[in-house]
């Protein structure tokens, strides 16, 4: 695990080969040469499979995975994997979607992956770094929330109830302003959230950059360690997301959010619980919601 | 199942209790009143501890069950809880769940209920409904997405892929324009996503109303067949939202989504492959998401 | 002047003639009654004319208009114009502006009218009413700006400018949050910005009145002394609204907003000044506006 | 007039200037180089001062604008004027109103600077550019309008007036999804409007270029034949803009379009007017507006 953290913090297992490269013998250059040109393949052949592909054994290419730096083999190909996931684009997704998924167990196979996803969340939640961001997000003067494209459905979701906690937060969007422009103002003493998955938002990391020279700490939530914005990241949580076919996941990820509200909400149950009873008196007045008035009516 | 659809169209175990009131025994009516006065605490009570608060035995319990026509105590408990379930402030679902969630296990509860809700909806999915929504969806003129409140995450995320495979999709939402303005040209040859889940939006009810003078298909995506826009549905999907505390939990009806956006891409494969093409190089041109160029420059 | 506003202030024309009504001449009477049944009309005839229609001397007409407090008939016609304005229909307004307006000379005539417009602003404009303004908008803790429909426009604007001037400022609209939510924090510090244009949104008056139960002071930028909204108002600023045919014209309220804009702007000349010098250099590296560099390169 | 049309088709004064360089007499060539050091400047110069900067006669300046192809000094000095106008900065726009405005009479010059604007638009209105662009209008398959920045306004306000005429209309705004994936289907049976006023958006340039290859006609609205969007265009308006300090002025780009969309309105009277009696039920039923209804219980 250890190891592996720190190769992908040097965040290129392409790279990490190529350095390697000129040390590697005949047969490990030519397991090399076969990942560097075709990844996409590799990524999902086992050992055996990988070494029959370049005519050499399976404990060569066991091998090559140590001289890597990984444990073992399955580590190398993890690592391939999520390289991969995340430089597909839509139309490789689908590609791969079909291969897999039969389409008479098309519906069971979506429900599943995003059950799987939801539980390796849960399995690799970090709970240390997940108590420090719910402290940090009490104690900032303001809270930034940021992300593009179908993100935006996590950032509103989000910034929707941090908002009836802690009355500080914008979520940032594009409208008359830019958005470089509703963040002029962002200090030290400011929390800037960005959420970022795969397909990842060139803006997303453009404007992180962006943050992080304004000297705001920057909580980061993605799908790994290989995400482009975990750079700029001062704490990170990590939500499974791998995809189906054409479509990005955002299941998992949603529901850590869901995880991560409920522990705020839990910890200002009284402040919460104030606001609440102001927000149902409104919501009776100006009818938002279907009540238990029209219920009784019947 | 039977029987409780029946009764669930009928819509109202209050009415039902009421209209059945005059026949009952005596017994049975202080079983009825009780239910009648404190149905949120009926919800959650065995049929034995039920009794024992009006002191009658288990057994009367049952028949009384039976007289209104489920088919066993189980199923009256289960039409009382969802029925209170969708009734509940947001104060007393805060209440409800901290009795039930212990501080220290919060977030892992947080994650299994909603995995639980994904699996849920799984197994009760009405697959040929799925499947003619699927048919429908691709012989509409125009598709109109409607939802208020959190659920705009779910019409946003559904109305961005949906268009992306159909063309013809607008995602109805306040602006300059009021609802019903965007609204008046509907015909009935065009179809109307309709998307609530508790706390029930009552914008959403009024204009789905309005819809269905207007003659357009609806199909509607809740949580239960007590939900209010029930009444207006052509067709309905079922996803399960057990929600945590003050939390609306989105996570099951968003994987739901999942499974109808990738059960469409997938019948219409080569138009939606043509488009991601065409895509992917204005995503290349204009740097929307970060690229394989990017990486491989490192 | 001084008597009209009075009248105006007791907000209504058919009030005055109803409570003036035990007191009237049987000739005035008959006016009374013509005017209270007919007043689409009235409004536009001259005292001769209305004095025909019921069978009076022109002189009736005009005693008739002393007699409410006017002091002569173009100022009772003026509050009946102004009042027939406001409650006309889209439809009545395209038949008004149908019969004024030749087809020959219509584009011409709209120009002309938005011209009218600005300059009677500027008439009438309430300078000591203006500076105090000014004055108070630095003061507040937060502004909130609210306008639905298409003031929505101005809304936009002004908020847009004062955030870059003030940094505290929020446009509220529709979203994953009501308006109301995100209206409850608002406290006797804040300063809230209501925008209300014919024909007048009856979101932005039931607002406005659950404001001023807040305590927070409340300006108001309207067509005049008759607009629904008054009644909440604290400070008034009034632009001129004449609308041509079924189009709300907008333009002399946005002169008004420029005027509020530059005048807030001088004052605060070096901040401003070193905000737009930061946002330069980023409109500059992220391309924001076309450039200077862009036209030498031709 | 013509001669200047074309002049500013060739589109750049400066580039005509340096074209023409090497036939300059010795004079000329100061003024040019003047001219072209400190166009700033020189745009706000007479004649004859401009000659007393270099040392040269005003004759020599008037034979300059002769050779340069404009019939006066007048005529030069309005190209220069204009281009300058669109490439300064924000702040020094403040620094040249500054100049201008003082203090005192500041307001009343932001008002007359909007009438002279309208008067300006209206004046040089070309009148059969109009009438043709109403027609396309009418004939269109699907219009998309266009617009970022402080233009939204604009773009918002034709596109709501423009839908409730039309049916067929597209405000295209950043959301979920990304500008150019909301117009991969434009075709050219389809209308698109740009509208881009001082500080010109360099997006709307960028996609109005895309939509020049996919074919559709283009109408712009802009401030004049410099500006970057002109050469996309295959019809275009003109209203003018002459910034008032820091702020876009749209006032008289807002006008243009009240005449535009009137021009619309007045044509399909029959079609538009069965869509307001459809409206007028609709924001009767829900109270959209204060009614006659709220005036006549007082």
């Amino acid at each position: 695990m250890e190891e592996h953290r720190k190769l992908e913090k040097s965040n290129n297992l392409i790279e990490n080969i190529k350095r390697q490269y000129p040390k590697l013998s005949k047969s490990q250059k030519m397991i090399a040469d076969f990942i560097l040109s075709q990844y996409d393949k590799a990524a999902f052949m086992t050992a055996s499979k990988l070494g029959q592909s370049v005519n050499v054994s399976e404990s060569t290419v066991v091998r090559f995975a140590n001289t890597l730096g990984y444990s073992g083999y399955p580590k190398l190909q993890k690592a391939l994997q999520e390289l991969i996931k995340t430089k597909l684009t839509t139309i490789q997704r689908m590609e791969l979607s079909n291969n897999q998924i039969a389409q008479d167990t098309l519906i069971k196979d979506v429900f599943k992956s995003d059950i799987e996803n939801i539980q390796a969340t849960l399995e690799e939640l970090n709970k240390e770094e997940f108590t420090k961001i719910v402290d940090k997000l009490y104690h900032s003067r303001r809270i930034y929330i940021i992300g593009f494209r179908t993100t935006t459905v996590l950032t509103e979701f989000l910034g929707f109830y941090l908002n009836l906690i802690l009355d500080n937060v914008t979520v940032v969007t594009y409208g008359i302003s830019d958005i470089f422009e509703q963040l002029i103002n962002v200090t030290s003493e400011d929390m800037v959230i960005g959420i970022s998955f795969p397909r990842y938002s060139s803006k997303t990391t453009e404007i992180l950059k962006f943050i992080q020279k304004k000297g705001a700490q920057i909580i980061t939530i993605t799908d790994s360690e290989l995400s482009p914005i975990i750079e700029y990241s001062d704490h990170n949580l990590i939500a499974k997301s791998n995809m189906v076919s054409f479509v990005d996941s955002l299941v998992a990820p949603l529901s850590l959010i869901n995880a991560l509200l409920i522990s705020l909400g839990m910890r200002e149950k009284e402040k919460i619980t104030k606001t609440f009873k102001e927000l149902e008196n409104i919501w009776e007045q100006y009818e938002i919601y279907t009540s238990k008035e029209n219920f009784s009516e019947q």
